[in-house]
């Protein structure tokens, strides 16, 4: 039978300061920096529910409200919600800090999907996650729709069997 | 009257050569990395259309399919599809080449949007985008479904308001 | 009256992947990337104990005793342990982490200390640190022992007059 | 019988431009990325005298009186002070100069321990250190009244052995 | 009989973005990180020409009349001229470009010289690299004096051998 | 009367140890990172002869004749040769050393100009620069004939004017 681990057990939070160059001529931080500390956090979520290498395998659409200033904190918390066989989602969330002011704003979220790689770079079968809490419960069950979503823009998957996703447009 | 210009005039294309530094430990590129060249390449593209500093407002669905290794060779072409009031919707293509073995590859394709600033960080309007040959137009068509599938996402428009989104669903 | 907060309200952890750029030619991370990290998340701790920039007074002997792999997973925690009038102490444990063999060592524990600074780079006063568990007792209470060991390392005190760190010599 | 090399031969002289990601948001050098250059120096003069691969073993008291601007020049020059078995103690001189107003200003001084590694990371015998200096002779003296205070702080000495150490409490 | 491959197909475009720590406290760019980035580019034209592994054998003088600044964007475009035995030399433009205001003008050119090398790191034939337009011809015809001059520089020729550099002073 | 400086006062040392990113798939240290450490350490060689900000103006020839190796120490050591009204010329020589086993070699010499820089970004009278030694005379006279070289190549000199760089080819 398949192994099951707690989606809480692949929990890592990781903690940056904002750097000149990670920022553009007005001093905010790049979307690209930010995307490329996200991909760290969650595949070593990924890592953490698996014990396997992982290469990242899709990025869900990420929306930047806020901007984000030289000298702020930045936190991303990363926490597997799904896994299916061989594949496992992550969601990130990221926190702006701007210590000597005191102020903290949720910037983003997102989510990540990554492959389980053994040492001769094939894919290997995962553990199921299991969900506890409603948070995680909710998460897990919309993992299939992103799924659907994923794969039609991919172009892998034909719009209209894609059942789950229909469904967030009343039909 | 609004200022026009051509798509093609904010062609950019970048190279970069894959380092240790931006690998696993199975010599992949992460896919952070590719994000983050990603965000350089359409944020110079979205500069050039509108001569103004740029921000990421977002990032679409990115799939990795093909790993890329150390020593490859990565070239991102990235080009404005269409502009909004103060924002530009950017596509970029992504190519990895083995340069001795003589391989190359198409790795990915995305769209990243950008908002216009000015020099206190206000959004700014940006000119007209017009497309010239085939396949510009038909990116420039779908710049509006594609919008509309990050406004739902966002949670900023209601999946029943998205007309155009909802042709690619036959209804 | 001075302000208090609980040193528990300063915690900090970070979580780094070790890169090839930072290892040696046994492939072992190096001593001074580690410190480097240290640095960063204890300003970061005692930037939330004071709300304020702050620069590093002092580093506490740190021993290795781990080698620590290209690949594995750091996880850095901080926390203040002591105010002073305008200093503040953190303490700093290190976790390495091999993911794929599922093994994870404690690496180090430091000490660092920081300095508060206005605008200006004049140092300011902190908020008092409140401790509530026994080991947060413990640590604040050799708070005080350590730092007369610096004073007397920096040839700022007499050894005769450490009465708190001569009594781990029995005297 | 033992190979003998002399301290002087171990000596390293390194100079590095403070740039702005060394830098926090006041433009002084953080601590963290002066402990980096610290290390980097002084495990070249432990490689000089050991012809080995080395890794850092113990890092001492290090206090940060100074602050270091942005475009300052920092100087750090290295020597080995004394050989144990399989470590060797390195003393650290650091400089900053900032060129155009002439100033220049000993910022720091510290004492790093590294042990050699053979091909597969086992520790191995290194020549003796033989000072010649008086300067030279000193540190050699101290070395073992140091190396007494990192076993104790090590937890790996008790401190009413650490007969040396003692000596500077005047007992 | 040699393989022979056009000089165009050689030609690589790349774009930089100006970033903090690539400038001097000025803001200007230091002239070591561009010719970093002339390297790259020129040895992925090498690579593409030769399907090999390169290594730089020589640069020629370079000069730098414009001041690039923080924020600028900089395209380099490299082509090979001309290809020897087992060496290639390649011709690099750069472009610096202040968006924002509109401005982009030719800051450097400059001329790399590169080594194939087979996986063993020992130099193999190249194919002959074939000019097509006025321009490739006239730097295909240049390569042999710059050739020479180098060879003089580098002490392995003498300066009487140098028929075809002597022209230069109408001898 | 014009400030007089001794050659030998502007000498800086640098030593850099040779980390993953450094190198091609070969383990060989690319030439592009080693122009970038002779720039800087130049630039500060430049910068102690004439305490103001400098820029690079030219770099001359530059061949690769040696391949440094991962791990490898590298240090480089600079002095100016000779300063003109506003500019300075510095040597740089640069020595490979495979620690381990004991091999060092000289593996390049070059010669880099800098403009000396007023906190406006304009040129400003340097110091004139003293020679002592033999070598140092050599170099100071040396230095007039790859200046009119420079001039030569940038277009700024005919060929038939440089009378100092006729004499390597007897005329």
């Amino acid at each position: 039978m398949r192994k099951q681990k707690f989606v809480k057990d692949s929990y890592v939070r990781m903690t940056e300061l904002v750097l000149p160059n990670d920022t553009n001529t007005l001093n905010n931080l790049m979307g690209g920096k930010m995307m490329h500390w996200m991909d760290i956090v969650s595949a070593i979520a990924a890592q953490k529910h698996s014990n396997r290498i992982v290469v990242t395998a899709s990025v869900d659409n990420v929306s930047f409200k806020e901007s984000i200033k030289l000298g702020n904190v930045v936190t991303l918390e990363a926490q597997v919600t799904r896994a299916f066989s061989t594949s496992m989602e992550v969601h990130i969330t990221v926190w702006a800090e701007d210590i000597p002011s005191g102020t903290k704003v949720k910037s983003n979220e997102a989510y990540f999907t990554f492959v389980a790689l053994d040492e001769n770079g094939n894919a290997v079968p995962v553990p199921e996650a299991t969900p506890e809490t409603d948070e995680e419960k909710e998460k897990y069950a919309g993992a299939l729709r992103r799924r659907q979503l994923r794969l039609i823009l991919a172009g892998r998957m034909k719009p209209n069997d894609a059942n789950e996703l229909k469904s967030i447009f009343n039909l």
